[in-house]
């Protein structure tokens, strides 16, 4: 049958090793992994930045970040950009969400172009072209939202349920404290778990599924877990143990004098040096375990639905990370910067199509980038490619067995310029972006504003302790690498205004538009 | 005097060194010459792009061609791009236009933005932001324009008159023949020369300047001139003969198997032909200058009417040309590729400041590029730089005598997808580029879609006739062009919907927007 649905799943800040179908010794995600047995595990997924909201402007518009221009989670996406909310609207569908986007509505633009206001399409235009069935950024204090309106619905007397209540914890001695401390990780949240933003956005997305009935729908479940805050509500906070979390990977050749400028400064943030207190990490790490087990029992209520509505036929499922989380690792926290454990995340993809029955349970090790989700859905439901804008590849060559040349390398980008750490070393407002290229052996790192690349032999080093960016031995590594970033820069997409089959129209078509240049 | 007018000149396809000021031996510009007196002669001024719309949208937003990303003649700059007239919309001033822009309204963006139809900015975003005082973009007819009115109304009784007369000629029999046919080019135009583009336009920018009497303003008085078909009216078109022209600069080593194959390509193209025949060069080129002269003739009305009205005192005058023409050198014709004769171009920038006084009559050789317009005309009427948008710099640190570090190359790019050569190599539709990057020293172009760079060495070689691109002895220069052009892909301007201040103020700020990541 052909694909109809589409389900694309995100979950927000969840790295690729905190899986069970991706080696997680501990952590239990049995319906992920199911999904993962139904369709192909693409176990080399990587972000375009690994940051919220750069990072899902590139899952949504298909395009790299220096294509879009929404550089930092607190740049507006351009109103001249746009998402596969258009593209489907084009097509008589719908972009639905039901969770968080962390769209920006680019108020400038849409003020020069007289769209705010009263404007038909302002709606449209600050969801980013999403239809909202519900939006839920988490992070921050959303009194006026329908969730914490459904929060004081539910018995929650608060003017801010989600301060008081979803992130705020019940100490031993019966005190509340807040879950903006990480200390109080492994204190259970003043929710009910069935009140918890994971069961609330769960919730809307099987609503809307239900109310679709037999209607075609493309459908973005996006959770703000496993994100911080790091509270997580009864039974989750305690289902797994300091002893259960994946080693710290950190090493003292990362720290010092020794340790590149920018990595240096970040590890100096505030965040960075509460991770560097083991008391922190052993806190964090089970209740994040616990977040994601969460998500994963919530996911097996949406998995039976489809089975009852007989959705597994007819809906292509995508389930995937904006990013990962430091936790610790290389003395960080948070994310932002290049590292494995910021840049890969999980990446499952299902194909309901029989084309795809070969590849069902398989693992595939080729390099998948965020941009490819919008071709996918754009090629599965038989949309045009829009192959002037779009800078991914539909992954269906792949889930279908039709293998052909793929990609060698991922492209990511950071704009760090909004850090304090870019005003610890002197820099001035602008823009000061970091450019990470990672092939099969070697992750390269280009730094803008002065500063010297980093280099990491990933064969060597899988852990990514010892930066060779100032090695001269491997002087010819980084030129290679150059190459390939030069050569991607020189690529992007940049003519938004035409299609190709327009410039091909266009093509060597003065004679035919009245005019004779050249002639004898 | 503060500025509080700025006249922003620009010629079409008018070559760096067809100017008396810039040492042509026999074509006589005193009008031209006499403003490079009064101000500072750019004699290393660049475009960025060969070619008219590319290189004009450079000019107009003050941005590169892979930022504005309208790449070619026949690619629409993006509604989310925004001009000159813009910028100074928003200080309550507006962009006028006498003559040519070769802007391309955004036909997708405005329907998908509801911007089309009687919505009340659909006039200024079809114009890029323009004002209109009379728009003639010349090259192709123009039944309905009002210049072919107002040539009705003259007396030239045709549904076509640019057609019929403006480009039309007559033969020493008396027939009339097309101006489209290059072998005509030496005989007169079928209108008289007060009726000419050059004198309409002209009359329209005199008409434009005293009606605003003392309210300030900004026009762009843009030429469509000396840009084919290349058609004079008398006397013009008889002034200067074949021995009056320059050499013609082209070599054997350019042609054949040796030649670079996007080089050969546009040698086979018609116009390239056509040009490789001596008498195309001997009817054009004398042709070509006269049109120069013409154009130089009606400055000398624009100066005496500026005299007059005491204009000089408080107007900022800039004069240049948005790209050159081959007109037989490197046995090309038209443009679009990085030769000198194309990429260069005159470039005079009168500043009435007395902080100017220093530097009038000087030359200046450093390099100067299109995008540096737009920012000049703001620093100029003291408004905001706008510096989240604008990729140039201000020249008033150069006419003011503020010398600093300077940049030490010019870029340029290309997009060849819709020239006839694209098709010949065999590649499919898709963005072909080119990028120039040029020193004092040395010329670097690199080609995307697998073609090999070129090199030349403007020092040992200035005519440009030896392609250093593939002597492996300079594989060392080559690797540090391209770390120049590398450095400027990554700095490129993409984060466009934030100010600076903006950026600065949401820096280091999520504990003010409360949020309270990272505390233990």
């Amino acid at each position: 049958m052909a694909v109809r649905n589409v389900l694309f799943i995100m979950c927000d800040q969840l790295r690729w090793d905190h899986l069970g179908c991706n080696g997680h010794p501990r952590l239990a995600t049995p319906n992920i992994d199911a999904l993962a047995a139904r369709g192909v595990n693409f176990t080399e997924a990587y972000v375009q930045s690994g940051i919220c909201g750069p990072s899902r402007m590139s899952f949504y518009t298909g395009r790299y970040v220096a294509s879009h221009g929404a550089t930092h989670n607190r740049v507006p996406l351009s109103v001249g950009e746009v998402t596969l909310g258009w593209h489907l609207r084009e097509a008589g569908l719908a972009l639905a969400l039901a969770g968080k986007t962390h769209m920006l509505p680019d108020a400038h633009g849409m003020r020069r172009l007289a769209l705010d206001g009263q404007h038909d399409l302002a709606a449209l235009l600050r969801e980013g072209w999403f239809t909202l069935v519900d939006r839920h950024d988490g992070h921050h204090a959303e009194p006026d939202s329908a969730y914490a309106h459904w929060l004081r619905a539910q018995g929650y007397d608060s003017p801010d349920p989600w301060t008081d209540h979803v992130i705020a914890v019940t100490d031993r001695d019966g005190s509340v404290k807040s879950g903006w401390k990480m200390r109080h990780a492994r204190l259970p949240a003043r929710v009910r778990e069935e009140h918890s933003e994971t069961a609330y956005t769960t919730d809307q997305a099987l609503r809307f599924i239900e109310a679709q009935g037999e209607r075609p729908w493309v459908l973005h479940l996006s959770y703000v877990k496993p994100h911080w805050p790091y509270v997580a509500p009864a039974p989750y906070h305690a289902i797994y143990a300091p002893e259960d979390a994946l080693p710290v990977r950190r090493h003292p050749a990362e720290r010092g004098n020794a340790a590149h400028p920018i990595l240096r400064e970040f590890q100096n943030e505030e965040v960075a040096q509460s991770f560097q207190n083991d008391a922190c990490i052993a806190a964090v790490r089970p209740t994040y375990m616990g977040l994601i087990a969460q998500i994963d029992a919530h996911l097996g209520r949406l998995w039976a639905l489809m089975e009852r509505l007989g959705r597994w036929r007819d809906t292509l499922v995508i389930f995937t990370s904006d990013h990962g989380d430091y936790l610790g690792d290389h003395w960080l926290g948070e994310k932002e910067l290049f590292h494995d454990c910021i840049q890969r995340v999980p990446f499952l993809l299902y194909d309901p199509s029989p084309a795809a029955e070969a590849t069902r349970g398989t693992r595939d090790s080729r390099f998948v980038e965020a941009i490819d989700v919008a071709p996918t859905i754009l090629e599965a439901l038989g949309l045009p490619p829009a192959e002037h804008l779009l800078e991914g590849r539909s992954l269906l060559a792949l889930t279908r067995g039709a293998p052909e040349a793929w990609r060698e390398h991922v492209v990511s980008e950071l704009d760090w310029t909004f850090r304090a750490a870019r005003r610890r070393v002197g820099l001035p407002t602008g823009q000061h972006r970091g450019f990470m290229v990672r092939t099969a052996r070697w992750k390269y790192v280009h730094w803008t504003s002065g500063f010297p690349p980093m280099l990491y032999d990933l064969e060597a080093d899988p852990d990514e302790f010892h930066d060779l960016g100032r090695e001269p031995a491997l002087e010819g590594v980084r030129a290679e690498m150059r190459e390939r970033l030069l050569d991607w820069a020189t690529n992007l997409k940049c003519r938004t205004t035409l299609s190709w089959a327009e410039a091909e129209f266009r093509t060597d078509r003065h004679k035919a538009a009245g005019v004779f240049y050249g002639e004898w």
